[in-house]
């Protein structure tokens, strides 16, 4: 019987995640399984916590990687959080926005949703009229939206929920270990993220935080949270020191995690960070240098995911095509109500390289007509 | 900073999962990440479908693994076929029917529960006698439950609901793989497993298949699935031709889950479940040479989850303890009220060979006092 594995090359990933991982994220994979209650799993376990806890730049007792994907971050939030007829106001530029509308609204919450133009950033203004019509339970919003490539103001929504009860709720899927994350000074209650973008570790855990605040309310829930596998109250009795057995924890994903994040506290989030903008400033230029436009306007910009327009008469797909058949090189295209006019071009993690960028670059003139 | 990583020693894992994971499904794991919509990797993905479908025994074109460990494929059955109010009856004898009852219940479901002393099977008239009382919209039951050591009469049940429109909910987590399971012909309309068990894959993936009336109750729900990340109807969207992005799938754990099928395919499903059973005999044999009594009766026996008692005056604790540190093996201790009273001692995929069995009664009988 034939094995596909065999045939698996090494693509650049330069879409909108997965990024590339690096070669010891994938040797820690490989590690021998453990036990998911084994006493040198568990020591493993409280290091991630302490690592997360450091680059998110909180003290939350709760943090801990959830076993599934991002969105399975964006589901145990809201899960958690929601109850039946509570008010959320999601604030939406980009498919993640929608995303969590959808989420929350079929978990019987009273969504309203502030809707931005896609491209451009949620509107302080609009946000601070919004929030007047409140009080709201939960106001969410997501940092980097991967959809568009846009950078929203999380700080300064932040600040506009300070003194009041709600919960502040943000997706950091793309932006944590790309961006500054700062979980407790931003005021931000209950934040995720995935392993697959600036992280630079394959698919598969979602890592989660909660504040006081958000905890408490977890705890006053007048309902059982309606999903067990994503129940923060049932999962954190198994984090903390009591190590109640809830499920089989995805053990070597979680080698892999230990290790990507290692790694970025290695280098240092600064010293990351600042490798993010390097490769972002030399991709623009060299985009602006072929005549390319970018969607979104500079100040808004992500330094991981680009968003540019694709020229009038080109066919969007058959140059991604291309560039994956002859040059092995993955960009992403656009989505909604941007679908056929513009490429995202990822530049996540291991894959924030000066070479990667100059590679990319040189492939899209050979493709361009 | 020390790299935890570089500690982990190989365990002989004969605890109730994770087992022993093969070579070359660790060399899988550490493939180059491709994209999830990379058309290479949807070559792998129409793979694995079709290998689960055979090994499932099933037809059914709604055949996936889910993003999440096996309990992930528990709370992904019920909250897609459940709607509030909905008559379920579950049969229960262990910690995995108990937590069916705890999921279904959270999603509003009428829970009816048929509860047996643990380490029995299910009863078939007394089961007979509950669906009178029905009709019932769903009935669950674990075909090889993890917590005792019981293989449950999953075939009688499926025939007892011929005719009817009940849906037939079945827990294959750690039955999949050694143990024949036959979908179709049992009648068995919804299935989950895990990967950690008998197909020697580390943990984070949980195989999953619906039927023809499964597929249909979840096209005729009058409510939207309270559940984003869970929800079938999104997910095979991207699993059929479609190919709609719905959450980045766990590619390196893909490849895993893979390879861990193409083992198994490749010995023949056959070969590997008389593989567990010679393991098995010879583990019981050792066992009762030493004066120990097993748990459940000789025809109830499962061949991956063997449960001994303890011998009067023995801490079950420090035996482990000693296996773990002096032997470098894990076994499992029991849950609810067979705590502190047995061992489970797992043979379960790779870990299924006489070499590990005759290692562990060597080990054991130099704990022993």
């Amino acid at each position: 019987m034939k094995n596909l594995l065999d045939g698996i090359e090494e693509i650049l990933l330069m879409g909108p995640g997965p990024s590339c991982v690096p070669p010891t994220v994938y040797e820690a994979l490989a590690k021998p399984t453990l036990g998911h209650l084994d006493p040198y799993f568990l020591t493993i376990m409280d290091s991630i916590k302490s690592m997360l806890q450091g680059l998110l730049n909180t003290k939350n007792a709760l943090t801990v990687p959830m076993s599934g994907t991002g969105s399975a971050g964006m589901e145990a939030c809201f899960v958690n959080l929601v109850e039946p007829g509570d008010p959320v106001l999601i604030l939406t530029n980009g498919v993640f926005g929608r995303r969590m509308q959808d989420v929350a609204g079929r978990l019987g919450a009273r969504v309203e949703a502030l809707e931005f133009d896609w491209g451009k950033p949620v509107d302080l203004d609009q946000t601070s009229d919004a929030l007047k019509k409140g009080p709201f339970s939960i106001v969410a919003v997501v940092h980097a939206e991967t959809s568009t490539g846009v950078r929203n103001p999380v700080a300064e929504i932040g600040s506009m929920l300070a003194g009041t009860d709600t919960i502040y709720l943000v997706d950091a899927v793309t932006s944590l270990g790309g961006i500054e994350v700062r979980m407790d000074d931003w005021r931000i209650d209950a934040l995720y993220s995935g392993t697959q973008k600036c992280l630079s570790c394959p698919p598969g855990l979602a890592p989660l935080s909660f504040s006081e605040r958000a905890t408490a309310k977890l705890n006053a829930r007048k309902s059982k949270v309606p999903n067990w596998y994503l129940d923060l109250s049932l999962i954190t009795n198994y984090w903390n020191q009591n190590r109640v057995y809830h499920h089989t924890a995805p053990v070597n994903m979680l080698y892999a995690l230990y290790e990507a994040l290692r790694l970025v506290l290695e280098e240092g989030p600064q010293a990351a960070f600042a490798r993010h903008r390097e490769a972002h400033e030399a991709l623009v230029a060299g985009l602006e240098g072929m005549g390319l436009s970018m969607l979104v306007e500079k100040p808004f910009r992500l330094p991981m995911l680009n968003t540019v327009r694709c020229p009038d008469g080109i066919d969007e797909l058959s140059v991604r095509r291309r560039l994956r058949q002859e040059f092995k090189i993955e960009i992403g295209g656009g989505l909604g109500p941007l679908a056929g006019k513009i490429w995202r071009i990822g530049l996540m993690g291991h894959t924030a390289r000066r070479e990667n960028v100059d590679r990319f670059l040189q492939a899209l003139q050979a493709v361009l007509p």
